[in-house]
C-alpha cells in the first residue's frame, strides 16, 4: 500500500498532531501540529516541520536555534489521526527551556510537580534575551 | 509546587492529548484525549482514563478488553498542553487491532506503508464480533 497523505485525519483546522520520539533512547521529546504541507515538508526533507496554531504558520523545528530533528522513521496510528516520529535530536535537548523533553514535569504521587531530566543549554543563549 | 488539574491547558472542548507510553520499553502505545474528570480519574486510581470524543463519555482503558494501563509516571510539557503518562500496559497490547502500539503503520522512505509489531491477540476473540 502507498501511504497518501489525504488518508490522513486532520482536525477541524486542517491539523494532525505529532508525537516526537528520540529514535534511540525512546525519549518522548514534544508534541506539536502538523497541517497537510508539513506532514509533506517534513517527509521530502527528511526533519520536522510543524504547524503553530498561535502564529498560524508553518515552522522548521530548530530554525532559531539550530537543534533540527532529523526523521528515522514515521509511523500514523490505526485511527490515523495521529503520528509518531522517531528523529535524531541535533543538539540533544528539543525543548525551548534547554531540557532534552519537553516533558520534564513529573507529577508525583503525592502531587508534588518535580522537574525532571538534565538542562542541556540556557534558553538565553540560544534564542537571545526576549 | 502542587500539581493543579486547573493550570493545564484544554482546548475548546475542555480536552487535553494524552500520551502514553510503556514504561519499561520507551514503546508509544497510544494517543487519546482526556478532559478534567479524566486526567483526575487517572490520577486516583492509578489507572488510565480517557474522554471520547466520538461517544462524548469518559471510558477506561480496558474496560472491555481487560488490557488496562497500569500508571507508573504522569508528566506534562512545558506548554501545559500535553500529557505523557508512562504505564504498564496489561495484556501487552493497546490496540484495539491487537498490536502492541496503536502506531503499527509505517511510512518507508519509499512511500509504501508497511504493518510493524506483532499482533498478540484476535480483535474477534476479544471484543466478539461487531
Amino acid at each position: 500500500m502507498q501511504f497518501d497523505i489525504e488518508s490522513l485525519k486532520y482536525n477541524q483546522a486542517g491539523l494532525i498532531p505529532a508525537i516526537v520520539q528520540e529514535y534511540q533512547t525512546g525519549q518522548v521529546l514534544m508534541m506539536a501540529w502538523m497541517n497537510r504541507e508539513a506532514v509533506e515538508k517534513t517527509m521530502t526533507s527528511g526533519e520536522t516541520w510543524f504547524f503553530s496554531r498561535s502564529r498560524n504558520k508553518m515552522w522548521k523545528k530548530g530554525e532559531t536555534s539550530g537543534h533540527i530533528q532529523r526523521v528515522k522513521s514515521l509511523y500514523y496510528d490505526c485511527d490515523g489521526d495521529t503520528l509518531l516520529i522517531q528523529v535524531e535530536q541535533v543538539g540533544g535537548a528539543a525543548c525551548h527551556e534547554g531540557y532534552v523533553s519537553c516533558f520534564h514535569y513529573k507529577v508525583k504521587t503525592d502531587g508534588s510537580v518535580v522537574t525532571e531530566g538534565e538542562q542541556k543549554f540556557e534558553p538565553a543563549e540560544v534564542y537571545g534575551m526576549r
